[in-house]
C-alpha cells in the first residue's frame, strides 16, 4: 500500500510514519505539509508538488485543508482517510459530496480498540438487560473535559440498547443509586494516554471490559488500517463500525 | 415460573431457594431430596410423593439420580435444566434419549457471565487477528487444579478464531514470547470465589475482558435463566450459548 | 483465647463464630443475646446467666446495651472488644469511663485490611509530595452515601501527610484539575462487600493500593485480632492503629 | 542544580533532558558523549573539554566509561549518580575507591515507584504474617526473562520480612497451594513499560499494591531526584532506600 501522508512533519505525522515502518506492505511514498519551509525529499509543501504514485491519503494535517485535499484526492481518484478532527458544516458538506466521488473514512476516534470496546459494550449490555453499568475513565492531568467524550460516547452506545438509561456523572451525596443509572467517573492524573472501562454488573457477577492506550502510536495504527479497508471500496463514507464488520 | 428443585437443601439448592426468592415471577412449588430424613413441608425424599403442579425442573442434586429425574420429567413432560456434573456415558446417553422427549439444558458453568466473557471474547480475539492474548484467572486456595477448565476453555474458544494459538500454563524462564503463545496464569489465594480476565493486546493498546463472580449465588441465578429460557421450547439439547443468542 | 460473644445468634456473631472455629487457639465458650427466646446450650439471654471463664468479650450487640455490658465486664475484669456503631455521647461517656478500669478495643471498621491500606496510603503519599493522587471505592448498589465513610477517612488520612490537599467527590465538568485536588470516585453495583483504592501519580509512574474485602467475615477475623491483641493489654482505649504498631 | 550529563545524546540522556527542562531548579550545563561526531553546544566528546561549573553528574554512558568519569569526578568533587548497568569487578572495586572521596548514588533501577513500591510491599508482608502472597508483573513481548528481575527481588524483600517464603514461578498443574508459596506470573505482550503488583490475601481480604510506569522517563525522574539527595552528602555510597528513608 502507498501512502500519501499530510501533516507529514507534525506528532501524529511522525506517528504513522513509524507504524508504516514496522508494518509490512505499508510505504509512505509522499508526504504534504504546509507547515514546512520548503520542500524536502518526498515532504513537498503544496498538492500541487506531489506527484508519486500512490493507492490512498490519510489525512493527519488540519480540517481547513480539507477542501484542498478533497480536490487531490478526486482528480487523482484516490481513497482519503480523514483522521483531522472539528470540521465546519460547510467542510462537512464538502466531504458528503466526495464520498460520491471517491471512499472515504471518517472516524472520531481512529483506535480500533474503542470501536471494539463500543461494539463488545453494546453486546454486553443487550446480553443483561437488568444489570447495573458504571463508566471508569481515565486521562493525563491536562485533560480540561471531565467526562471525556469517549466515555460520553460508550453511554450513548449503551442507550441504544437500553433507552431508559440515564448518565450519573461523578456520584456524589445521599441516596441509593437507580437501576438505570449509569456512573460516569473521571480520574485524572499524571500522564496518562487514556483509560476506559465499562462495568457490568448483577448482584453476582460482574463483567468489566476495558480499553487501554499505551501510546498515541495507536491512532497512527487505526489510521493504517483504515487505509487498507479502502482498498477497492465503492465511493462512500466509512467508519470504525463498518471496518470492524468487515 | 413454578419449580421443582431437586438437591433442595444442598448448597446450591439454598442458593438457588435464595435466588428465586428475589425474583420476579419465580416459585419453587415442590423439593426433592434424597438426603433429608423424612418428607417436611414441600420437601420430599422421593420423585413418587412429589405431586405439585410445576413448569420445569432445576437438579442440584447428583448425576447418580439423573436416570430417575428423567424418568419423572418425560412422564410429566417437564423441560429440566441439569446442573450436576460429573455424568458417565450411560447418564450422559440417557439424557440425549432424554432430549427426544423434553427440553433439556445442559450446561458445565451456570454463570451467564462466563458465558457472555466467552462470546466476547472470540469476538474480539477475532477482530484483532494479530493481538497477542493472555489469560489470568484467580480462585481460592483449595483449589486443586491450574489453570481453572474455565480458563482453559476460554483458550479453546480462542483456539476456534485462532487455530494457531499455543497455550503456556505458568511462563517461566529465557526467551522471547511467540506470537501465538496465549499465556495462562493461576492465581490461588484466599477465599476468591472466581475471577476470569483476558487481555488482548497490539503493541499500542490493550483490550481486557475480566468476570469476577460475587458468591456462588450467580451458579443459582443462571439456573433460572436457563429455567425460564426452556419455557415453551421444543425438545432437545440446550446450552449457554443457545440462550446468549436468543 | 475464651470468648464471650454478645450478638451471638445476629449476622454478625455467625461470622464471628465461623471464623473462631476455623482459628487456632480460639473458643467461644459463651453467648449473650437478647434476641432469643431462651437461653440454650452455650447462649444465654441475659448477663446474670453467663457464668462461663472466658479472657475477652467481643460485642456485635447493639450499643444501647452498651452500659449492661460494661458493667458485666468490669465485674469479670475482662477487656472488650466493642463492635457495635452509633454509641450515644452518653454510652461514649461510659466507655471512656470503663476504659479506666479495663482495656477497651473501639474501632469503627474492623477490617485490619483498612487500617493497613491507611498505613500504607500516609506513607506512600509522604514519600511522593509532589503527586496527584485519586480515590476509588466501589460497594453494593443498596448503600446510600456517597462516597463511603472509609474512603473519605482515607482522604483525612492523605490530609494529616498533606495539609493543603482538597477533596473533589465526583468529578464532572470543565477545567484542569488541580495539584492539591484529591479526586474521589463511587462506583455503585451489584452485591460487593467494599472495594477502596487510591492512586498515587508523577507524570511518569503510578503506585495504586487497592483492599478488597470478600465477605463480611474480614470484620470477625479483625475483631478476634483484636480480642487477642487485649490479652494482657493494661486498662485503656485502643484502636486498629495500635493494633498495626504493635 | 547544575547537572553535567554523560551519555547526553542516547535515548535516556533524551529522556534526562526533558525531564530537567520540566523541573524547576534544573539546569543540564554541560554534557559529554563520546558517541558524538564532534563537540557542539554544550555537548562535549571528552572529560578534558568539560569545563563547566556544575553541582552533579549524572551517568547515563556506559560501565565502560566509570574510570574516566570518576577520575573527573574525584577531581571536580562532584557527587555522581551511577545510572549504568553491568559493571566489571574492577570498576565495582574503582566505584569503591572513590566513594570515600565523593558521594555516589548507585541503584539497579531508578524508579522512586519501584523502591516505594517495596518499602510497602515489606510493611504489608509483616503486618500480615499469616497471609498468602502472589506477585504479578507485565512487560512487553520483547523481553527475555520470566519472571523479571523486579518481581525476584520483590520477592526477596519479602523473604527478608518471611524468612520461609519460597518462590513458585508460573504456576501449573495438580495439588493445593502451599500457605509459604508466592505465585510469580510474568505477562508478557504489547508495549508495556512495566507494570509489578503484590497481592496481600488472607480468607477474607486482599491488599494489592501495584506499581506501573507509563514510560522511561521515569528512570530520568529518578535519577534527577537521586542527584537532588546527593547535594551536601558526605562521600559514601548511597541508594534508593536511602533516599525513600531521608
Amino acid at each position: 500500500m502507498r501512502i500519501i501522508l499530510t501533516g507529514y512533519t507534525g506528532h501524529m505525522g511522525r506517528e504513522v510514519r513509524t507504524c508504516a515502518e514496522a508494518a509490512e506492505n505499508c510505504e509512505i511514498v509522499a508526504g504534504v505539509d504546509l507547515m514546512i519551509p520548503a520542500s524536502e525529499g518526498i515532504c513537498v509543501k503544496t498538492f500541487e508538488e506531489c506527484t508519486a504514485e500512490a493507492d490512498v491519503i490519510i489525512d493527519f494535517s488540519h480540517h481547513s485543508m480539507t477542501g484542498e485535499l478533497l480536490d487531490f484526492a478526486e482528480a487523482k481518484k484516490l481513497p482519503v482517510v480523514l483522521a483531522t478532527t472539528g470540521q465546519t458544516e460547510e467542510e462537512k458538506a464538502r466531504i458528503r459530496e466526495a464520498a460520491k466521488k471517491i471512499p472515504i473514512f471518517l472516524a472520531a476516534n481512529y483506535s480500533l480498540g474503542i470501536a471494539t470496546l463500543t461494539d463488545l459494550v453494546k453486546r454486553a449490555a443487550a446480553l443483561y438487560p437488568d444489570s447495573e453499568i458504571e463508566i471508569v475513565e481515565q486521562h493525563h492531568d491536562r485533560k480540561l473535559d471531565a467526562p471525556s467524550g469517549t466515555a460520553l460516547s460508550l453511554f450513548n452506545a449503551i442507550k441504544e440498547v437500553r433507552p431508559e438509561a440515564t448518565a450519573n456523572c461523578g456520584r456524589s451525596g445521599q441516596g441509593k443509586r437507580t437501576k438505570d443509572e449509569v456512573g460516569i467517573h473521571a480520574i485524572r492524573m499524571g500522564n496518562i494516554v487514556g483509560i476506559h472501562e465499562v462495568m457490568i454488573s448483577t448482584q453476582n457477577e460482574r463483567i468489566s471490559l476495558k480499553h487501554e492506550a499505551f501510546g498515541r502510536g495507536v491512532f497512527a495504527e487505526g489510521s493504517l488500517k483504515a487505509a487498507a479497508f479502502l482498498a477497492g471500496k465503492k465511493p462512500g463514507m466509512y467508519d470504525m463500525k463498518d471496518m470492524l464488520n468487515a
